[in-house]
């Protein structure tokens, strides 16, 4: 619960501009007139505990890789073997994970019976050839998103799952890694809100300094990358799938457009796009314009409307000035609540070991990771081009 | 600034639900860790304060005709007559603005040349007819919104008014009068968030208790209201049009059903809708799902996308906590504040009274009024009905 000690002493200290970036870290929970309370676990990690898959890494371009890692070692995941011929990347990936023995080729990890999985995030135009390959070596395969940056790697991924039986994983981490997401999925399986009628995401990511090299030159080719609306999007299409439950689903329109970066004129820095499903319907903002001012990567937004209530996550930031992240806010029936995610656990990798041992589908649905990249890569490739004058 | 001290003590009195209703009035302006800052009025009303006009009103049907009534005396309108049938409504409105004297007739308020502008809100589909008719006599028309229900009415607005060179206004009160988005636009005019690109508007309403009669027989009826995107959305395309600085736009998609409320057939719920113009584009839902619980009408959001920062107006409502309306939240280049816009003035009223001396149209752009309205009156016309299971 709240200290109201400490937040007057914060307060009081804080000035009227510029303080964000000197806050105390303790995500102060409260604000004037608005209850709060801080969410459960909401997860038994014991069933878990003693479960264990050897599995390697391949191709580390974008450092995902180091949470997604994370996420099955916390499942018990044994990181056996990794492989990348990037001298910054094997450094920084010993720093992170010890001195995990590197494979001499991709080979040499698929052709080990003893790897039960491959976790990669290589460019995206090559996550689903190489997961693709994993598959078809008898493993299971977790990709960085976006996984598949086409209609025909998407209809080849298909037919893999379906001939191996293997698992083609995609980590949607804005939901599966994040906190007040999943506390937001047991409210609505609790039907705090009532029926779920429509989603609203708002996904603005910082771009950084590109003058100064930091983003390398796949970043801004659209065959390498897949357009902001099955890079980004991917993740916000997958939340919409998640929490109206929909099985099927189209997108009614989409925009995507580069409306102030022209000296890269591949790139897109803006999409959104409008889908409806068989329960319920949502939008998409995905951009590349995070202020430069504003002390983390990016405020992303979801608005969960229901029948009877809805919901509002700020995920990594709050524009009102609480620390941290994983805010979610409620109004319901009753009144309006916040709620602290930050004690939730994060059940995505013990279930997916899990899975991979029981060869089940509990921490992420097989079709439903595959109808999100075939959502956005239809929406990309329909995508009418927004111009700002 | 901020009272830490008031605000202790309501945290310390404040429990851990429903006390959103027993706060004190006064506005907590800041909120841990954030930057606060009082707008200034903006509009210095003293040029104003001289000038008038004789008005009259016709028609009651909905409330909003006191918020207008009320805009134009401030700014030097002299209401000298009003006409409805209606018991109730006419002793609520002298209930508000005095003894008015009650016209005998329609004719009798048209007739009266001293009057030169009149104030109308009876049921949406009779407002152009009447719009029509006050034009044609001569003087200048005040429409509560939706103030067009068909494309040809639309029509036949747009004839009158360039036959007549009368105004037909339409008091796009979600804009006009909130003094966040006054203030908003002052903002955008000064650059703080570079050039705009989007705007996106998440417009919930109360319906209120249906069942004890709260609502009339024509609210369920579309050949009466127009239909959601009409009336609602009417509202936030305007804004879209109007912070974007759009003078010509289309929209790309629209939705609009009824998900919950199946005793009312023609009531649509929920709708939304993107919009593109040649100065930005634009997302806008409509609904009528305001929680029971929530302790306002709606908690009407904009988010406005500029190239270089964004403003949040929690215009009705901040679920963060702080008391009364009028938040704003910027990010820019520079950081992240928080603007109270309560002390705002708002300029409608002086300026369009201004208008109706000076035959300008610094109070609204006549294209821009009538355009709106043909934006929504084609997504209504194409709203595909999104189907939630």
């Amino acid at each position: 619960m709240f200290d109201s000690v400490n937040r007057r002493n914060v307060l009081m200290s804080a000035g009227t501009a510029g303080v964000l970036s000197t806050l105390p870290s303790p995500a102060l929970a409260g604000a004037p007139g608005i209850a709060a309370e801080t969410a459960p676990a909401g997860f038994d990690p014991a069933p878990f505990a003693k479960q264990a898959v050897k599995f390697a890494v391949i191709g580390l371009d974008h450092y995902h890789i180091m949470g997604m890692t994370a996420a099955v070692q916390r499942g018990g995941g044994k990181l056996v073997k990794f492989y990348t011929t990037d001298p910054k990347q094997i450094a920084d990936f010993r720093a992170k994970f010890g001195d995990i023995p590197l494979a001499k080729s991709e080979a040499e990890i698929l052709g080990d019976k003893s790897i039960k999985l491959v976790c990669g995030a290589p460019i995206p135009d090559q996550r689903a050839p190489l997961g693709i390959r994993v598959m078809k070596a008898g493993k299971d395969y977790l990709s960085d998103k976006p996984a598949i940056t086409t209609l025909e790697q998407l209809a080849e991924v298909r037919k893999t799952v379906a001939e191996t039986k293997k698992k083609f994983a995609i980590m949607y981490s804005e939901r599966l890694e994040v906190k007040a997401a999943i506390h937001a999925g047991y409210l609505i399986d609790q039907g705090a809100i009532g029926k779920v009628i429509q989603t609203v995401n708002l996904a603005p990511h910082r771009i950084g300094n590109v003058d100064a090299g930091g983003r390398p030159e796949w970043f801004w080719h659209k065959n390498r990358y897949g357009g902001i609306l099955t890079d980004i999007g991917s993740h916000q299409i997958e939340q919409f799938l998640y929490y109206t439950k929909s099985t099927s689903a189209h997108v009614v329109a989409s925009q995507a457009g580069n409306v102030a970066h022209p000296q890269y004129p591949e790139f897109e820095d803006f999409g959104d796009m409008v889908a409806v499903g068989n329960g319920g319907t949502g939008y998409i903002r995905v951009d590349w314009f995070t202020p430069d001012g504003l002390p983390t990567w990016g405020d992303g937004r979801l608005f969960v409307l229901g029948t009877e209530g809805y919901i509002e996550l700020r995920k990594y930031y709050d524009v009102s000035g609480r620390a941290g992240g994983n805010h979610l806010f409620i109004a319901d029936k009753k009144g309006v609540r916040y709620i602290d995610c930050n004690n939730v656990l994060l059940p995505f990798g013990p279930l997916f070991v899990r899975d991979i041992l029981d060869r089940t589908e509990k921490a992420q649905d097989q079709a439903e990771a595959l109808l999100t990249a075939e959502l956005v890569l239809t929406a990309e490739k329909n995508a009418t081009k927004p111009v700002i004058a």
